[in-house]
């Protein structure tokens, strides 16, 4: 239980201090900077789909190393969305300004479905990884209907 | 003791299992993906750097949370260099192919360093992580100068 705990751990602590820490020099460097996190995150994410629906043989050590990226990187976007990162190459909606503490708790849930899915997908068992990645993939359509444009 | 061990223990299973689970539909996909990884790392590294070179006051928690970050992305890019991913919106050179034991070499070692850095930079020493941060850019430097373009 030594990592997966130490990786909770972990992902608390980013939860907490980032934001604060994050800096960037040009909105476009913030926008670039969320993007990316957002675009690993779905690669990895897929992967672990790929499994859930049956698409690829179920492999229980990829699908604990994909889950814990996505936790781990779930905790890095959400400091790009800074002030004035609003207009330019992004489909981020202006109510990610607008109403700033809702879509925090979007992010904030769904950090905290990736942590159990990571948690989860260490125990190796198909069935309950199939329904912690439904969880997760909830919070993620969750906040994207609302806040991505199409 | 306890995280860094874990982190370290994380970091290395990356290493070993990710490149066979990569799974990429289209050499563009993996481009998005390296790229997207080599953003996130670019981002964090320069954020330690501001400290090291004194651009920005020393926090220590802020220095050990990127350097966290740095490690654990710097295990990601690699497997996104699949055969067909050197044409498009790529800076890769041809040599990352035709000498790919040479690129991986120099890829472990980055990814060694990164992960001294983070171990390092927990121990809060300015001076220390000043040493493991050149230590750590001189291996981004070395694959940059031979395998991107400018």
């Amino acid at each position: 239980m030594k990592s997966p705990l130490s990786i909770a751990a972990v992902v608390a602590a980013l939860t907490m201090a980032l934001p604060a820490a994050a800096q960037f020099a040009k909105p476009e460097d913030a926008i670039k900077y969320r993007q990316s996190g957002m675009s690993l995150m779905a690669a990895h994410f897929g992967r672990l789909g790929a499994m859930a629906n049956g698409k690829v043989p179920f492999d229980a050590n990829a699908a604990a190393e994909n889950a814990e990226v996505v936790a781990f990187v779930s905790k890095l976007p959400f400091s790009g969305f800074v002030e004035g990162s609003d207009k330019g190459n992004t489909k981020a909606k202006p109510e990610i300004w607008s109403e700033p503490d809702k879509f925090r708790a979007g992010a904030r849930n769904m950090q905290g479905e990736a942590v159990k899915l990571s948690l989860v997908a260490k125990g190796g068992n198909l069935d309950r990884i199939k329904a912690a990645f439904g969880e997760t993939a909830k919070t993620c359509k969750g906040c994207h209907d609302t806040y991505r444009a199409q």
